[in-house]
């Protein structure tokens, strides 16, 4: 039975936590928040978990085996480096580290001690992303042409990071899981609107060493709530609507493929087979239950998630591209 | 009674000969296409005009009062031209020319031989976008935050022009009417997946003076079609979906006001006053037979309609800015 | 080149008229309206076509071969009778007549005349019925459970017919075309809310003679427009939305079978496999378009049509029952 | 602090369990149910709590004050009159009873011991809903013509009780706290299609005193999950959607008055004055919170909530009527 220890029970703790509490294999057995509140809430809803407001009770905690890591990204690293440290295995909220050297920092000390390393990437759990995994690796879609995501809606503002940080995350995860590749560079535009200089809406362009392309639209401050990813390749395309309630994922069968029409002296007729539409039967299971079980499976010997350190680093390299190109007015900016 | 000659019976063509044929106060009296098959569906359609494969035959013939040019854009500027010169009124298809220095000639001809010259612009003259400007011109939104536009279908390709002379003009006429504002500077990302050096897909960054900010997300090659743009200004938010049966126009009382909760240490808490919204009704009337309806009502001296000669020259200004842009990587490019 | 007279232009002629004058193999070549302005109308959109306002002038010339009623309800049968009669095929607006005895005779009639007698039941030209016919008839859906379908909108009022008369023959058409059976009996259940004893919405209850069940909801006075069928079997499932731009048909894999499983005291588990759907592509061709083309080629010598006049009579035999059960507080009445 | 026990901890009784355990003011401490493994269930989630096979265990318990039933229908009487006697405040899962004639003892017993007894008419208490009898109460909509509702999906079927039973429940609660008026006689149409004498799909007519009417559809054999209810009335009408995400409630702006157009000699022309939508914000509450703090609140002597016994006699009193006219052929079933 793994003991988890919880540091960090603010926006998104609480759902690590009920996670944990109901898995097979392992135990929800302490607990670390700042606020006396909301360790009155852990108490409430799970009795009998220790409850601290310091994080090193859960780090030097012998009986603890796995510390998860919820708290604010800039103090991801030396929360994550003192686990590692005491020999914890870690789960770290995402992004990893607020810099992808920091990151490798924390894979050699898991690789050096021998433990488990993961980011919550969780969208790369959900039925749909696993699907769409699924459907490329058979070769469905041919070669890709583009990558696009929108992720906006009217949401709460942090403090600490802009919407690149806060968001973008979710979409390169999904992207970095999908497409197997690394982007060679990365453009953003951006603004604040807010007066605070921390950006709440930004556009990303991503390159890749051929033709495939990637972009981002990230929003704060949208009237609606999108979640929308388009994936073009050179047999079929996908549609991933994150707000359907039901077909959340949708396979065209449009191919194109170019014709001169000698009637036509207008247009290049491009032959665009619309033909049937499908959408796959999804797993249903939370997301973030497949990757809290995946997590304690690898710390009992089983084989590490896809989202590991390394998965973290890279999605961490791009945003720091990303962080820079706006600093630089669109630069593009090579990702490490 | 206004006599209308139309060159070009393609694509838009049969539009605009429906329009000015079932219009008050205009006659569509004459038709010109290279195409022997397509004259004799217009010979099929409207019996009675006159039908020439030769353009002189329109420009030239005294009995016209009005050309109307729907060939490809390449061909704009030499038509509109000699029309001008002949003492013809002038509509042309968008966008007016290739370059805006050719729209500046056009302009300058008008001017000179007080005639009326305009462009296409159709979306300017929909229920949906009028009532959107009366919204804005009311101040309901306040100071407009960004304009965010998604124009993606699987389409017929032009091999003369790529995606963005193709339907970017319809975006940026939509800003250029609802915002009022030219934009500083343009960068553009783009990439051509069919082989041919035609753009298949674009994302146009506008900046503006200000914190303004706009996109456009163009694309040939998506598996569904989405036509959806999103204005946030201070006060409110619209969300204008053009595949919308009804209710195209959603506009949302959700300014948002920031406020330091002392309670959340972890984030800056916006105040995202997510009220009611509505739906205001819209005239149901085909955008065309407004804009041909103004266009000879110019033409018996009423008032020039918005999308004039001006209208037209900002709009492949701006067209111009974004070619160079996407031939330079992405680089800022003023527009004049 | 059949010669084809339209009497009527009213809603639904136009559409008729435009139809006729554009299909390969005939000529739209005369029209009546009983107001002038139509006629207007028709001049000026289908200039050489005959007007008159006196229906005899279609019906006794001599060059007219085939004669199309677009008029009231009421008259039909006269109109229809007096063609056959004068050797002209007929297409006649649904519901075909009033009542299913003169329905038998003018199938009578046109038997004797060996003229062809079709009735205008446009949804089974749709692609996506026709689609659906092909699905059933495939055996994809298995034994088919139920058919239900609503059809509501804020339409304009008929004074002559309640709006059973003037939607239920869209749905019974339908249903009379892919499920290929005639139901036992009916029992409606309706109302009148504006004070005129007209009917403004109405539940039709189908019963057949096994426990396959059908169910019908019209509606004038609903403040959105919905068109859904929903076609349930015990292999398969169809959603049909008329509403859809695209995917308007959706096929679900989703049978159920019956287990008891011992774990579960409380329910009867039945297995749902929810398993992939899939949306066919759709003929995209006007319906209007197939059924006029399919009225002349059987005029030529060709086929006729599904929706001839005996499935106009066996809808208009469902009519007249549905119409006796809500005169009768929804007593069963049987299907003549 | 009211101490709240469970009799039910099947399918429903773990969001009851849920809300209570959260509720200031309560406490949820004990339960009880027949599967030992749903008891190891509750021992996880909510640990500390009281655990037994035995309902007496609960009822007997001195320390209890409220006994919470979500028990299968059959076993609902018997449980809360023993709980009533035993003095225990009581909240039971819809339908309150089998027979309105048990509902009615259970009211008598309810008042001659001064308990709360309430039924979780859970709809009722949900934003929507209550937004929606705002806005009737405040006779925006005027006098109401309709009330249509459809509830379907694919889903458990239950061993004990038809869909009726199960379905209906939700929408007779919801229209009899938003209409506030009892229906004068039912007429059902039903079908069992899977070989169990269950009926799994059943159309409902309401008639009142005049000419307001109710329909309601339910279903568990339907591809897609609908809940969809219109409600029209001589000002305004009401969509309520209950799939929506956000928008459920949308209101329209579209009354009709008849004029006869004296241009139309074909149709009475409605005056559909299709106006404005607005969506109001909805409270975004969990409607069983609502309703467990609302049952926690009139124990502690505050207002009874509006789905008191008698609200769960009514609804009762129509099931009974809806089930005699279903094995009756129709037959209009006058309701108690």
């Amino acid at each position: 039975m793994i003991q988890v220890g919880l540091i960090g029970y603010g926006y998104w703790g609480p759902n690590l936590a009920r996670n944990f509490s109901e898995l097979q294999g392992a135990r929800f057995a302490a607990c670390c928040d700042l606020r006396q509140d909301r360790l009155d809430l852990v108490a409430l809803k799970h009795p009998g978990v220790d409850c601290t407001s310091y994080p090193q009770d859960i780090i030097n905690n012998e009986k603890i085996d796995a510390v998860v890591i919820a708290t604010p990204v800039s103090t991801h690293y030396d929360l994550a480096r003192k686990a590692l440290e005491a020999g914890k295995h870690v789960l770290i909220e995402k992004p990893i580290t607020t810099s992808s050297s920091d990151a490798e920092k924390l894979i050699s000390l898991a690789q050096k001690n021998n433990l488990v390393l993961t980011v919550d990437h969780t969208f790369v759990y959900t039925g749909a992303v696993r699907k769409i995994k699924e459907i490329i690796d058979q070769g469905e879609l041919g070669d890709i042409y583009y990558f696009d995501s929108v992720r906006v809606n009217l949401g709460l503002f942090q403090h600490d990071i802009n919407v690149i940080w806060d968001l973008v995350p979710h979409d390169l995860s999904i992207m970095d899981y999908l497409i197997g590749r690394q982007p060679k560079a990365i453009s953003v535009f951006g603004a604040s609107h807010l007066g605070q200089d921390i950006e709440n809406i930004a556009y990303l362009n991503l390159k890749f060493d051929d033709s495939l392309i990637a972009h981002i639209h990230v929003n704060w401050l949208a009237p609606v709530k999108l979640r929308k990813t388009l994936i073009s390749g050179t047999r079929k395309m996908i549609v991933y609507d994150d707000m359907e309630n039901s077909e959340k994922v949708k396979v065209f069968d449009s191919g194109v493929s170019i014709t001169k029409a000698p009637e036509n002296i207008y247009r290049t007729l491009v032959q665009y087979r619309t033909g049937d539409m499908y959408a796959p039967k999804l797993d249903q299971r939370e997301a973030l239950n497949v990757e809290c079980e995946q997590f304690v499976d690898a710390i009992q010997g089983g084989v590490v998630p896809v989202t590991d350190g390394n998965a973290g680093r890279r999605i961490v390299a791009m945003l720091e591209a990303a962080q820079e190109s706006l600093e630089h007015q669109g630069t593009w900016i090579p990702v490490k």
